[in-house]
């Protein structure tokens, strides 16, 4: 697997090119909705085309040569802005924000899914709900302080989900070794959940149990 | 559930729009990508992304007030360009296309996941992986002649799977009645499967067994 890359910016500049980047993915990402529903006439799609190219090109006048991956300085901070599920950079990601870790193993998140996560007419397509379960699980393993790896996923669809505002739930119902049971839900807020998930999660041979107690720079033990 | 809609524009002139959004749907597929990887000045990026919200503006001109739902007409074309992974118009779709149907039960597709699909450092997502089986698999227990819902979907990660082309299979392993189960795979073209998939489908009971026999327009039975 690729390494998490080191990249010595002051938090203080991360934090500001993270507030202008996230403006113009929010910008991205509502141009993705209106593409999706837009019926203005074809003439205009096409001349839409063209602008949305020129400005593709004045992005990609300087641009990295891959996926953005993960990063981190030496004061701790790390981002991940082209993740799938909360890159800020990543207009498709809803985002997922506001993921907190409570301290007793859990997590919660609100976000509102809209046009682009449509599966059935009017529903959350089933695999969007797998994809944000897998990701707010994840990071329930994980306790935002240790590696861990999705090892199985199970989910069970007992309703639809309708487009709109959603919560998810996540909290750890085991721990054994490098083993963590996590259980999850989606659904919305209120009400019964839509799909119930099981995941185990695994901290792979090579990294520490406890990232807290031993410091992310130790190498790989056991 | 919402339904189905009935939206009688010929199938050519549904085949012209849909060429045209394609197009467009490209380009803004590029624009994300750009927003991730991009490294121009924070001064280009505000710039940019005022030209981004006057092209939103001009899409929504004239627009659906909801998400785009799936659509037919009586010549039997039907089209779901707003859908998350096969999407036309989706620029958050790949999108997955020429979903192979063998009358055998089986459908592979090829597909290549750039940045935007990122979760572990230069690996594609695992809840990624997750969306785009649980819609291969959808399609193969359809056999995109009837109705069916996902009941549970139960993935193995054995290998991280790297950014790039990507390879998936599915097929139906057994079918009793309403329950249809069905296993895929996703993997680097020709390698072993980095995610392997068993999902159970349920043909709703207020839904014919087989469309193609009892015909579309037949109204709920059993």
């Amino acid at each position: 697997m690729e390494m998490f890359i080191h990249d010595e910016i002051p938090s203080d500049d991360v934090d500001r090119r993270e507030k202008v980047l996230s403006l113009l993915t929010d910008s991205v990402r509502d141009l993705v909705d209106a593409t999706i529903r837009s019926t203005v006439g074809d003439d205009e799609l096409v001349a839409v085309r063209d602008e949305v190219d020129g400005l593709v090109a004045r992005l990609r006048a300087s641009q990295l040569p891959g996926p953005a991956g993960v990063r981190f300085n030496s004061e701790g901070r790390s981002w991940n802005w082209g993740n799938a599920v909360v890159g800020r950079g990543n207009a498709i990601a809803p985002p997922v924000l506001n993921v907190h870790d409570d301290a007793s193993g859990s997590a919660h998140a609100e976000v509102t899914l809209g046009a682009a996560y449509e599966g059935p007419p009017g529903m959350v397509h089933g695999g969007v709900s797998a994809l944000l379960l897998d990701q707010i699980m994840g990071e329930t393993a994980s306790g935002f302080k240790r590696l861990t790896m999705t090892g199985t996923l199970t989910l069970r669809y007992t309703r639809p989900l309708p487009l709109g505002p959603v919560r998810l739930d996540a909290r750890i119902a085991d721990e054994n070794g490098r083993k963590i049971t996590v259980e999850a839900r989606i659904g919305v807020p209120g009400e019964a959940a839509a799909v119930e998930a099981t995941g185990l999660f695994l901290i792979p041979s090579w990294a520490p149990v406890d990232e807290t107690e031993q410091g992310w720079s130790r190498s790989a033990e056991g």
